[in-house]
């Protein structure tokens, strides 16, 4: 039916990075979502939302030295020439609401917040400009009490969403044990000269998943060579140093008591090392009497993603099961919440630090992971509508009545709007999962009746029959009712297809 | 709390024409939300959700011959210097949607969609930048039968979130029979040199409301001079003319029967015209059919709102109900719902015609109406959680494994996270809403018992007792239960107030 495109018109597609979501997807999101939502309203936190759109320099990515906004958001100028940007978070959006709004909140302030967020960035496989997070914030406290809910809060929604419990594992750090450790090896936290060092360390550590223990100490020490024969320049650390923030990465591999043990000789001196542990340790005792063990948060120094960003404990879940790819490749899913405490956000408004914390789900990711893990797209097969053939168009207020009395009774239903055959009526219905189909021609009319024929039984039927003439005779699942019995009749069809499932 | 601002500091504000929205609010927003999205799923639609960023030639909003978009949405330039705008409404990325995925989908399509659309227009009172549609399209078919459904949509979508019948209008028109009258006056609707005399007319029409049928007169005449002396030339038309175009923008007032009886003569003569009566005609016999009577669908033929861009029917759902607002004078409420047949959307892609037509519910309108006609804002409060209080800090984990446990139990309750002493914490159960709170000191723990304030009830009481001994002894609505007892407790509490709500 499509003809060749005309040269005048646009071409139809989306930029890159974009995508449409199409109704199975959309189910299973929808399904999702309500589920998340229901465990952060039962931990207290209230719905909030906050637009789109804001100004650049509120969400923190004007350059005001250049003079334009950042490159990884989406900005456009205003008729009065200020600069608006699409948020790339639902954080940034959080700090500016709240110092709006500071005298007139509850404190501490707890929200939660989903919605779609954009990043001007290069898109790649799984890597979209438009995404939708979901996030819970507590602003105003310095109580580490609203850390160990965050962990708490990601492990309960994760075992919400049907992953069981030891199919994922929160993992939890501390930028004051970090810098603790980095003030013990001599590499001060404020000073500026150490700031180079300090990115060299913690480019280093972040890479103990990809090139394990051997190759974090080279890239701590004098530099690495890879395979290809490029050399990478090292944090230029010394051997006690190295064995120390090496002490510091194992401390993963242990119990959350076993890791506190582990790291308190590490910061002994620190007082901010020193009060990062303690912070761990409080978080653990609170996480024990609510009943998350070792089995689903643990302490893991080897969580550093976004520690230059964040002031004190930072949290990362992920899921730990991993399957096989289509090409015989183990695949392992990498994180799909993620947060920790920030206490300069709101600062940069209010020109007072107000302490907060917060976490974040990647809503698609992790609905990309789920599918993978269950052999398939997530997708939620919705029960198509019931289909009211047209079976001769001077009837058609009929066959509206017909449906209007399915859509009274709570059933999905509709009339066949097109104008083709019987055949192709067939085939749309067979597209729309339609569980049954209505018909009334000349016959029925006359004799007060409606033939509802059941599609899923139809099929079973049809897979085992083999011979056209018995086909005919039969007419598999396929009866006449007087037009009286439609509704309670395709209801009974429905529930036995429900039953069933 | 807050200090002075620092001057190196963002202002912490909005874009004028955006605004924040609340826990209440957004509860209200989900719960109508809910309800169009059953009785569309009802209808057979099936949802679809496509990106807020598009390619502006895709949405047609680029303008080739000045080399850049439209003023009216915003826009930005990809790496690759090709203009991207956010959507401004929901059918043109149906349009592209369908146009790129035409031979994979079911015909006729029927797709709903909801999400939030940009205008990059000056705002005013009650019109945002950014806001919520709710829409429903049929793509593929001719049929006006699939018209029909929309107004059906429209009307029962409206009552399913409470507006009585009577209480609303779907009111119904046709470009056709307004092609047909102007035809029979000369107005030609293909011919170029009657466009301008075209949208004088439909100018004039669309005045009815504010200058009644005189004035109306003097635009389709001569021309009309305002009460400040502002004089607006006229479309030109002669008496008879006028009297032709009055007694088609008459044909509201009657049954939908009446109003094709009176429409039938004064298009008579013309294939357009007539065509477009027998539309109408038979979209009444259907929405007699199903039910839909004259209450709450009219032949109106004074809609005529987007009869440029629309080619068949076209419907606008109304409110109908007034109220007087603060200052004394009666508010109506415009439309909070349209749509129409649009033959022409998808044929800029396939250089094919593919008829359509849908209808979209502004919900952000809809809410603000319908929270004017309840005498006060939108808003669906919700229960806040119970809060356990913090009586001694190195109770912290007795405190959070109480929260737990009513969490576990599905009830919303959080242990208090900020720092500040009882009075505070009061005032925040107050703040947030909390049906009761918990609290355990030293001696409560030492009988293994809790105390559960009942706040709703603790409000009530306090106002009956004047007496501050009397409060003291009485400490109403406060109780004493084991620690193993906490969860049923709270539960009862929650279950009276439920029943009493």
């Amino acid at each position: 039916m499509a003809k060749k495109k005309q040269d005048t018109g646009p071409e139809a597609r989306l930029p890159k990075g974009f995508h449409d979501t199409d109704a199975a997807e959309l189910r299973a999101t929808r399904a999702m979502l309500d589920k998340i939502r229901s465990v952060y309203e039962r931990y207290g936190f209230e719905p909030l939302e906050t637009p789109a759109i804001e100004y650049t320099d509120a969400l923190g990515k004007f350059l005001p030295d250049q003079d334009r906004p950042n490159e990884g958001v989406f900005s456009f100028q205003d008729d009065d020439e200020q600069w608006l940007s699409l948020r790339y978070d639902l954080t940034a959006p959080l700090a500016r609401y709240v110092a709006q709004n500071f005298q007139a909140l509850p404190k501490p302030f707890r929200r939660y917040a989903t919605g779609t967020v954009y990043r001007n960035e290069k898109p790649g496989p799984g890597r979209f400009r438009q995404f939708t997070q979901f996030d819970a914030d507590t602003v105003g406290t310095d109580s580490v009490a609203a850390d160990a809910e965050c962990c708490m809060l990601l492990a309960e929604t994760l075992e919400a969403i049907g992953v069981t419990r030891g199919g994922y594992l929160v993992k939890l750090n501390s930028r004051k044990v970090l810098d603790g450790v980095l003030e013990g090896i001599g590499i001060a936290p404020g000073a500026d000269g150490d700031h180079a060092k300090r990115l060299g360390v913690l480019r280093a550590m972040d890479k103990l998943d990809r090139l394990g223990t051997e190759g974090v100490a080279l890239l701590l020490g004098a530099g690495r060579k890879d395979e290809s024969g490029d050399f990478t320049a090292g944090a230029g650390l010394d051997a006690r140093s190295i064995d120390k923030v090496l002490g510091f990465l194992s401390a993963a591999n242990a119990s959350r008591s076993a890791a506190l043990a582990a790291l308190s000789p590490l910061v002994a001196g620190s007082a901010t090392g020193e009060a990062g542990v303690a912070d761990l340790a409080e978080i653990d005792s609170l996480l024990t009497a609510a009943g998350f063990g070792d089995d689903c948060v643990a302490i893991d120094a080897s969580v550093v993603r976004g520690l230059e960003y964040y002031t004190g404990p930072v949290f990362e879940a992920e899921l730990t099961s991993t399957i096989v790819s289509a090409d015989g490749q183990p695949m392992r899913f990498g994180s799909v919440g993620s947060g920790g405490r920030y206490d300069g956000l709101v600062q940069r408004f209010m020109g007072q630090p107000v302490p907060a914390t917060g976490c974040s789900i990647g809503v698609s990711r992790l609905q990309a992971a789920l599918a993978a893990l269950a052999g398939g797209a997530a997708k939620a097969e919705g029960q198509g509508p019931v289909i009211v053939l047209v079976m001769d168009r001077a009837q058609l207020p009929r066959y509206q009545s017909m449906a209007q009395a399915l859509r009274s009774a709570g059933i999905r239903a509709e009339m066949y709007l097109g104008t083709s055959g019987m055949k192709a009526q067939m085939k749309y219905a067979d597209r729309r999962g339609a569980p049954c189909v209505v018909i009334q021609g000349g016959d029925e009319i006359a004799k007060g009746e409606v033939q509802i024929k059941d599609l899923i039984e139809g099929a079973k039927a049809a897979a085992a029959i083999t011979d056209n003439k018995e086909w005919k005779e039969a007419r598999p699942a396929q009866i006449s009712v007087a037009v009286s019995d439609l509704v309670a009749t395709v209801r009974e069809i429905l529930a036995r297809h429900a039953s069933a499932a």
